[in-house]
């Protein structure tokens, strides 16, 4: 039992193949592609991993990735944990998302390691760890919620 | 006076079009083109207002303004802020900026106001406000922090 | 009409000595007695102030208002903002609330300037200004959530 | 090696008894007596837990633990991770603190596990998950920073 998930049992209902083909859906943009900018790596439960390709648009001077393509990266893992734990709801919205920026970032993969720490019946909040390439040093980490519309 | 600049005398030394003239060098990208995604529409004592125009690449599904492109936009008027305010300094950075998402956002401009809360020797907190189009309606509402480096 | 309040028209549904009253049923404790610690100052449409007496029990050392004691009052200004627009829902609860200190306040009055951001049917936004006595000097800020439970 | 801790050697430099010891002192009203309010339970390399034994005057109508005792615990474990980390500096101080609520704890204790995310030279950045007895639900969630002075 991981103490970290608060005892719960949280049971993923989709699996990161299935989330990446939804994402590719919904955000042709982002998230299509041989290699897409962002998709789920993994999924377990109350968990997911999400990952940012950062090329060139990604990059601020510096050779830096943006702190907007860090903040999608959270943003998406939530998105993430919420479509793989509830299932397809399309109106699941971001209500606020706070994130500290603690280390430069070069271009290559970024890694959002990402958990649910509430699933309520009417808001989810997680958190998520922003890790660079192979390092273990985090980049950035950000607290969010998401609001989950009444079910049908 | 305006009460909610704490009293304090904030002076700007640099103008809308100074500011502007400076992101097109540093953020080319976005910053750039007969008319840039983001620029600084005005900069008065402790406060600046901010413009997206929100294009196709700054849409989700739904046609509505993206959550990234709206925390990037909160970001750059926090970074015009310190630029109007402390001058050209390069390694300004975000530490953190908390956002909170209220309504949706259709194509178009989007305007941040925003205001100056603290210019420290070191850290500067600001507050942003954004508005979409012609209506009053808050879409967003963000704090952050910018790291001001020590002065030569 | 205020910008600020994004055009909305918020009326409120119990005035300041109202909204007092219930504070010294439900928080006995903190907003009771001759000159309670919390109270409301006033109440109009989308707004509300409150004030803290900051006594001996309210400091650090250094004798300036312990943080808790300014997250305190900034949480009791979103519930008051909460319980004068939609009126007596004891469920109430605040999901979040990111607040940012800026100055030491010592002593005496702070008074917390509250406005609404977004009156929802599932959730409330609100920021509130915390101004030390007489200064109009931002001793903190904060953005927070409260959650509305289902009226019945 | 601890994944989560970012590959850092984090060596304390207080054990918990040290800091319960320098707490007293500074926190007299909130961290003495023979079982204080609040306290350090331990510390270790990049990480501290702290207890609040929630009594009657932390509780709220419900019997459930106040927001700003949670907030003050959390501010505490930050206070901790720093003391513990960097020595006594009497004047580092909380720059900003964000707290989501999740599920509500009832009298007795609330145990903030807590984490430094970065230690830099002017910022610490921390994260503390609030645990109610001896479940593993979380509480509360709160990230926060502290602006650190520069060594004498």
């Amino acid at each position: 039992m991981d103490a970290r998930s608060g005892g719960r049992t949280f049971q993923p209902v989709m699996n990161a193949e299935e989330v990446n083909s939804y994402l590719r859906e919904v955000f042709p943009q982002a998230c299509s592609g041989e290699v897409p900018d962002y998709r789920a790596l993994s999924i377990s439960p109350g968990r997911c991993t999400v990952r940012l390709e950062a090329g060139y648009q990604h990059l601020r001077p510096g050779d830096t990735v943006s702190g907007p393509s860090l903040f999608a990266l959270a943003d998406i893992g939530g998105y993430v944990c919420a479509l793989s734990h509830i299932g397809r709801r399309a109106l699941t919205v971001t209500t606020n998302l706070s994130i500290n920026f603690m280390r430069k970032a070069g271009a290559g993969t970024v890694d959002g390691r990402c958990r649910i720490l509430k699933l309520g019946r009417r808001l989810m909040v997680f958190e998520a760890e922003l890790i660079a390439g192979d390092s273990e040093d985090i980049v950035a980490h950000a607290t969010g919620t998401y609001s989950i519309p009444p079910a049908d």
